[in-house]
């Protein structure tokens, strides 16, 4: 049972230090703020750098990159291998790569797709990247925090760039939900009366994106069912009765004004699924 | 077998004029342009008023409602009952509906939520509103469109509304499908390698759409796994690798400007749900 160390003890800090624990791993963790780590079955270090000496894993998982390069900065060892939960983007997991390489140390990044209570369980998603031989050798270990990993390859921003592109979209739609509702609300219609038929639209949206898809790696955008051009009239009666009701019209606003210079492009007779290829 | 005149043969007027015809009924149509009822099993009114003439049931389906005004302006006699597919505004539907009380006409607003080619078919699923015995008098007739229809009550914009809330739904999510493929496809990531994940994302949202409209019912929004200040940090992120592939960025920044304008208001600790219910 490969020693882990764990530095940030957050919520999910927390949570990959429990699993590495019930899983029967040795493991240290140090947190800035001392007295976090009440209640795990754990190895306390009172200094950052007596837990990285502890391990030859270290795992940080903290606020943001700046954070984790300050608990660093005490030095990491050459042969150790880190792998950095800790939230970014995909420039920011690549220069904490260069920052490892430049000490001889191993890096990985490591993305969780999930909230700390599901860390440890069969429905936990990770995303990892960085050297494969890397990933392979602490693989087994790794498999403590959830059943569902995934190693997205060499390049160490591409965990963080899956994970940007479909936090894009979760985000982007959880904003299309929360303003139907306030559309629906502001005219009389309750929030479990429309849910259903809400619930009916998104049971499309699995083959909406496989043909978004298809048609991206095609290069190819017919307009069969609904154009651009035909999306733009949509959404003008939407915005008419949103802003009748004074609720905020921001993202529609800007999702007409996208539509709008696909069709200033010469786009509009095109499906919408163009909007996702690149334009110059 | 009510007789049925359809007013407007675009692919929609002409699917419903099909699927009347298919069932049976006696079906007369008239189209502003000659010549697009070919291929129809339909008698074809050389005029709008001699097609309105021709059946207690007259169905108008085109291009918006300054059009369906013009049309029916020739003339609709009091006791037809006039079902309008004319797709538009709640207030609009209701501007429709107070003009046919004037002149003695019975008035529904029916929504089509499918495509041309579903229409008639079990899956067609089909909005109305307006007053309930004129639904259930033309119940049987309006089932040849399709096997899923729902009454939503007397206020004769209530379809248009449910219709409404569900296309700012649908095409807010569709902005966040093409969005994650254009991100993804900037970080060189696949279409297709993306989708798979994509659709698991997208597997959340019955859960959520629940929670949500729980959420709104209650009038409580726990900011449990995500609160509205979190998720600024997550958009701040990705923005900026969006910017920095200097992608539109105009739908994201609508939805951090929205969260912003929420933690300024002081719910920045509360769940993301909030932004459902109005404020003051
Ligand atoms: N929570 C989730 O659902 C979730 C899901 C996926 C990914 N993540 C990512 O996981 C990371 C950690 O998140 P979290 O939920 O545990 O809570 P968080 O509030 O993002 O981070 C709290 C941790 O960061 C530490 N920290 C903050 N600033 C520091 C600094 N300047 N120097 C040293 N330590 C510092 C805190 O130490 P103190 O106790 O001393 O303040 C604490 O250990 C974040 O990057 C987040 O994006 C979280
Ligand atoms: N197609 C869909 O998937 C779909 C789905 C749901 C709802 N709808 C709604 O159904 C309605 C009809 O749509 P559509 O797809 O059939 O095509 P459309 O292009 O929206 O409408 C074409 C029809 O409108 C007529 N029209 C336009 N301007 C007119 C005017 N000033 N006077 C008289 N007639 C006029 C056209 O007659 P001419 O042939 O003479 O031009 C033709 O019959 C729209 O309101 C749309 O929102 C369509």
């Amino acid at each position: 049972m490969t020693p882990v160390t764990v530095l940030g003890l957050g919520p999910m800090g927390r949570a990959l230090a429990a699993a590495f624990a019930a899983a029967g791993h040795p493991t240290t963790v140090w947190n800035r703020t001392p007295g976090k780590a009440a209640g795990l079955d754990v190895a306390v270090a009172g200094t950052a750098a007596a837990a990285i000496a502890a391990s030859p894993l270290v795992v940080v998982c903290v606020r943001d990159h700046a954070a984790a390069r300050s608990v660093l900065d005490v030095g990491v060892p050459a042969g150790r291998t880190l792998v950095d939960f800790t939230g970014g983007s995909p420039a920011q997991a690549r220069a904490m790569a260069a920052w490892a390489g430049e000490r001889g140390v191993d890096h990985l990044d490591g993305v969780v797709v999930a909230t700390p209570e599901a860390v440890g369980g069969p429905g936990a998603v990770l995303f990892y990247s960085g050297p494969g031989g890397v990933y392979e050798a602490h693989r087994s270990t790794l498999a403590a925090l959830g059943g569902n990993a995934t190693y997205l390859g060499e390049d160490p921003g591409r965990a963080a760039a899956f994970d940007a592109s479909l936090q894009d979209l979760f985000w982007t739609a959880m904003s299309g939900v929360v303003h139907m509702f306030a559309l629906a609300g502001a005219e009389g219609i309750g929030a479990v009366e429309v849910a259903g038929h809400a619930k009916a639209v998104l049971g499309f949206f699995p083959d909406l994106v496989d043909q978004v898809a298809g048609q991206v790696a095609a290069g190819s955008f017919p307009g069969a069912d609904a154009t651009i051009g035909s999306v733009a009239g949509v959404l003008d009666t939407i915005l008419g009765t949103v802003r009748a009701h004074g609720l905020d019209n921001g993202v529609l606003t800007a999702v007409r004004a996208e539509v709008g210079r696909a069709v200033e492009a010469g786009y509009g007779a095109e499906g919408f699924g163009r909007l996702a290829a690149p334009r110059s």
